[in-house]
């Protein structure tokens, strides 16, 4: 299929092409009140200021509903459900067309083109959604085998639920912030010495700080507490898909997590990139994923073979002294569970999701070396250090060290659907006294 | 101390005598609007109406933020800080006193006694915050004694880290509900025969549906991410304390739970009282919690030691043959851990808490065989069926089985201050076809 051309001018190799339109809630400094938009090129499309000045005039279905774009998330939208969302990224495609059938609105209206179209570079990005659950899972099979190895040995890598169900538990909503917020080295308990046979913890800023490299899904449609949402209709709660950075605390996780599970290891902060792709615009990237070997029962089968996305993903790593290197690559393939299958057991139960849940996919890694989606696993619980530039190493996190992840979909330069970068630097930990 | 006298008639044996004065959220048929209130006697106070109609105009430090009455969660409220929780609860209990400085606001107003004082049969309860985050702990010694002993024997009963720190866990924000709320029988996953070699799960309508008798605290305090709250200060994090039922689906949990802890097995509803007991009004009764015989490291160290509160805690099962019975007696002082203690444990990463977060304590048993706060523990996992009135039994909860939670400080029948009641009946599971 061709690439949409555009009137406007889009650089080559942007995340954000005419195929793409990825929604977030962004502010500028002369207009400090969240709203929202969507990314075009290198420049944000201000809805708010689109639609106040009748560039939604040819949409007759979306004008009822106008006041979710001056919203500082993207619930109200988000909740208008799938078709709404198609109708205006489509309609958004259709104007910035070079053959757009609404020349009036913004091709052009200079006027509004300066008002609405704002340099990326000069707009702040916020948090996308107001996020009243989050939930983790663990479906990157790659990862949760070679973590299984590392800690039980290969015949018990993976737990005999694994391949029955998408393993999963609830995070922490108030500690997510959008890509770009400075991460603070958490203090926490934690044993020093792990092998120890007395087992006596300390308090202190973790030694064992990590990344995890995972994709998120933002929910869009409500159930009813008691009503599941069946394998069918599930591809329907998902508005779409950011990148996530699930920093975790590996000494805290180690001593922590039985019989509960993450908790403090978790809880200190979670980063989201800001500019949420839709589902729609994923469809062309349909992918398949990890092969279950296992019956899986029917609440959870999928119709169709291609459920989950072929995005490139590369985690770079850039030291305080400004050494960067890209240390690791992985895919959005490499899930043995799809959303859809997600959503359908979580609420199978009759768990009601709300607009703007959140739930992660768990670290995704590759089964090659240089495709590990988390240091714990690249390094082998710190035991062989990566080598970045400079003649640095890491076997963990240090203080100034930013993590920076990318996304994108497809080949063609013109043609792009990315989720642009999710990235966040270590400060150092705070000196607390008792 | 003498228990304070009130010209209006509260019933000996009330739990919300003058002493308690629990703010929850109410509506009427005549007045479907939720907003918040105060429980005295057999009535609520509407403290919208109240405030509308100059009740507070002796408290010039209240008027500024009489909205607050108005809103349909006691989130405003309560992230107005303790001092004027206090203010508020002191000066409702001078306006009933009998002896009140202030007769004309409602002693002598009887249009707007009228107006204001609703009897409770006659308002609905809603769920008294919007819950943000909630987190479970399991720091009821003696249940995860009793379960470590069921699952892993005597000498591995409790895990390295259970007494070094408050284990917790996330859980789920969206399914919380009030008293009174029907608990439809989830349907789930998991292992009809758990001891067989080959682990092939089913789903179907769980089958060892359980209640887990639970205090729970809401925050009123938002501290900074990245900021712990120190445990000098966590006490004034706390707003009040309510009951919870930590509903349970023990054959999900034990099939889903390894290794990042409960998801299906309690996502699907938690029930709690809606008259929240501040803090203050459970100052008296201060006990001594469970003895850690663990060194606690300084950043969860408390300054005293009546770190609990001795709360009358019982558990009544009715079937849907009406037959009912107590099936167990607890008391809230059987707890290793504090709730000052979670806070400081929750945020010493940096986790930020909001106003609205609920911190429950986990079940809440004694030592005695008739202080089991969930039928897993009382039954041994169904090996030994409680027995209840008119000759029926109980292994796990049945269709139409209705589970009460009361509790209740003090002996003077004139000065209780009492949680009133968690209930919720258990509906049949959807049949789900596929």
């Amino acid at each position: 299929m061709a690439p949409l051309r555009s009137w406007f001018s889009i650089p080559r190799g942007s995340h954000f092409s005419l195929a793409n339109i990825p929604f977030g809630v962004i502010s500028t400094a002369s207009s400090a009140t969240p709203r929202v938009a969507v990314a075009i090129g290198e420049h944000a499309l201000d809805l708010e200021i689109f639609a106040a000045n009748n560039g939604f005039s040819a949409l007759s279905t979306i004008q009822p509903h106008q006041a979710v774009f001056s919203q500082p998330s993207l619930n109200a939208f988000a909740a208008l459900g799938r078709p709404l969302h198609s109708i205006v990224r489509k309609y958004i495609q259709s104007v910035f067309a070079v053959d757009t059938p609404y020349p009036d609105v913004l091709q052009t209206n200079s006027a509004l083109q300066k008002q609405a179209l704002l340099p990326l570079k000069e707009v702040q990005c916020h948090l996308p959604f107001k996020i009243g659950d989050y939930t983790d899972f663990f479906v990157g099979l790659h990862h949760a085998y070679s973590c299984g190895v590392m800690f039980r040995g290969e015949a018990n890598a993976l737990n005999p639920n694994y391949k029955h169900l998408p393993v999963g538990y609830h995070g922490r909503a108030s500690s997510i912030v959008v890509s770009g917020t400075p991460i603070r080295r958490p203090n926490g308990q934690f044993l020093d010495n792990p092998t120890a046979e007395k087992k006596v913890p300390i308090f202190s800023p973790v030694k064992k700080l990590d990344y995890e490299l995972e994709l998120a899904a933002f929910v869009c449609k409500a159930n009813k507490q008691g009503e599941p949402v069946s394998i069918r209709e599930a591809e329907d709660s998902l508005f779409g898909i950011v990148m996530m950075n699930d920093w975790s605390a590996r000494d805290v996780q180690s001593w922590e997590y039985v019989p509960l599970g993450p908790f403090n290891a978790k809880n200190f902060g979670t980063s989201v990139s800001p500019w949420v792709v839709l589902m729609e615009a994923l469809e062309p990237f349909r992918a398949t994923g990890i092969e279950n070997d296992q019956d899986v029962l029917p609440y959870l089968k999928e119709e169709h073979e291609e459920t989950v996305y072929d995005i490139k993903l590369q985690v770079d790593l850039k030291s305080g002294s400004g050494n960067s290197s890209t240390v690791a690559a992985s895919n959005g393939r490499y899930l043995l569970w799809s959303f859809p299958q997600m959503v359908a057991h979580h609420t199978s139960t009759g768990c009601n999701l709300q607009p703007g849940d959140l739930l992660g996919s768990g670290t995704i890694s590759g089964t090659g070396s240089s495709e590990r989606g988390c240091l714990l696993e690249q390094t082998e619980n710190g035991k062989k250090p990566v080598k970045i530039a400079g003649g640095e190493e890491r076997t963990f996190l240090q203080d100034g060290d930013e993590v920076t992840f990318t996304g994108v979909c497809g080949s063609d330069e013109e043609a792009l659907v990315g989720f642009g970068q999710c990235t966040g630097r270590i400060e150092p930990a705070l000196q607390l006294s008792f």
